[in-house]
């Protein structure tokens, strides 16, 4: 059997521009078909803190100075980056599986993510999207659209959104179709697209949903081998940034819960990847893998990363 | 076996704005459920002139006039509303059939589609897209970036590109798999986006495909038993508009090659649908149909719009 694995890519991995997140993007493709050739079934997450935030404040900016273009809702921002992002990475991947002669679908599923609408995230937005306004500017869309805002350390005012966790991914089904069937699957682009359960059926809201966690979520959903997060360091690190800083090469669950108590993973950055880590391997089934991208396929072997297990 | 149907959205069965697009796919889908629940394999190809129009539009003119965010390529933008429709489609789609009872996947795949670099329509494009902008900004513009414009009567100028002939779904494989395995699938959005074949791979072009030949292209790499192409009208007519206006409830190959060369079907309105049905059609091994949205199960019955058989 082959090993199934799903990888979250981080936004270091994508970039800022069209011109610059293609061309990024095809360096990421490399170590992604690395896993390929090895054998393993892939499933790749990815980020879309950037784009989303691009495409907001750029729909945003045209419809309040007379581009005469509607504003679009945060969901349907978090759908575009997803077509946008997995556009590029599937032709990038599908360039480079060809060069190594390597036949192989690669396709991006366009996904939603359900959340609980009583999510405790709902009633203490936390996470910044789009752009800077003025006070007076905030002050007065939030009056209109009923949009929470919150100052960011003197740079202006910003959007804040919950960052509900990530119950089911809607389109399980048709990601393992395609993966049992031998294609490389693109999904939960920017941690899906959030949705909750009405009687009527899903229904999109205005929040974000962690990559990391949405990917831990798939992970088990998918009975996954591993799940691989991928970010800037090549091992988790005690003391991170401090002269004593000590990498990490494996790591149990209580290892992890004990470093979390003790405050040694940063909120927002290593603490997630932590915890979605925890989501995975305590769920029972396999293990995760924290490491840099490059190193992917070392790590897979044991050679670099950070090993969470049991 | 199940038949297997595909079908061509028109822009009618979408909308302008993203409140107004969620609510017309939420009625589009029922005629669309009703396909499903009669037994049929559905796969849905759909148009995205208003959607990329408004994107590349928003970003142009936030890139423009000080929004700091940067001119999104015509290609992404095509990707981003194959994540926007296909988004609201699956969970109209996935809300009526659940409220039917039915369970079934619904999923959306982004979609690149292969066109020649040499295709005449690189040499004389046609197609507009975007705003209006004066003849100054058009000429300004058109040195920068090497746009073509066109002024479009007494409105201003808009850029024009070219309109290629779809050769290859790249990502045909994958809808195939989860086709096979009773999806329904959403595919080829505004056409695919248009990719041309370089030594390295697959890369961008700026064009749009016309959404019902790349259907076509589909319904045969698909062997399909239909292609249904839905539109405005419950019928294809003769003399369209004038007071001796007759309905046709079949055409075959030689008749549509008549009236076309009779001049009866209008160029970039039912034209190009009457070539897409004769495309698939002449092909072998199906017939096509053409009608409105809220005919489609009838037609698909013999009892309402054209058949187009050899």
């Amino acid at each position: 059997m082959a090993e199934r694995i799903v990888v979250a890519l981080g936004g270091n991995a994508l970039g800022g521009t069209p011109e610059r997140q293609l061309a990024l993007v095809r360096r990421t493709a490399k170590p992604l078909a690395d896993l390929v050739e090895r054998g393993c079934e892939l499933v790749i997450g990815h980020g879309n803190g950037p784009q989303v935030g691009m495409l907001q404040l750029a729909t945003d900016y045209a419809a309040m100075h007379g581009g005469g273009t509607p504003s679009m809702p945060l969901c349907e921002c978090g759908a575009m980056t997803q077509g946008y992002i997995g556009y590029h990475l599937q032709q990038a991947l599908g360039r480079e599986l060809r060069a190594r002669g390597i036949e192989r679908d690669c396709a991006c599923l366009v996904t939603q993510v359900v959340v609980d609408p009583k999510d405790p995230g709902f009633e203490n937005p936390t996470k910044p999207v789009g752009g800077f306004y003025t006070r007076e500017e905030a002050a007065r869309i939030s009056r209109e659209k009923g949009w929470r805002f919150a100052e960011d350390a003197g740079r202006g005012y910003r959007r804040v959104v919950p960052s509900p966790t990530p119950l089911r991914i809607v389109e399980r089904g048709a990601v393992e179709k395609l993966v049992a069937a031998g294609a490389v699957v693109i999904t939960v682009g920017g941690g899906g697209i959030p949705v909750v359960e009405r009687d009527e059926g899903l229904e999109g809201v205005a929040a974000v949903v962690d990559k990391d966690r949405a990917c831990a979520l798939l992970a088990r959903e998918l009975h996954a081998d591993r799940l691989v997060i991928l970010t800037a360091v090549e091992r988790v690190c005690l003391h991170y940034g401090r002269p004593e800083q000590r990498e990490l090469a494996e790591l149990t669950l209580d290892d992890c819960a004990r470093y979390l108590a003790a405050g040694e993973f940063a909120p927002g950055s290593m603490q997630p990847k932590i915890e979605a880590c925890m989501d995975f391997v305590g769920a029972g089934g396999g293990t995760a893998v924290i490491t840099s991208l490059d190193r992917a396929a070392e790590a897979l072997e044991g050679r670099c990363g950070t090993r969470i297990i049991r």
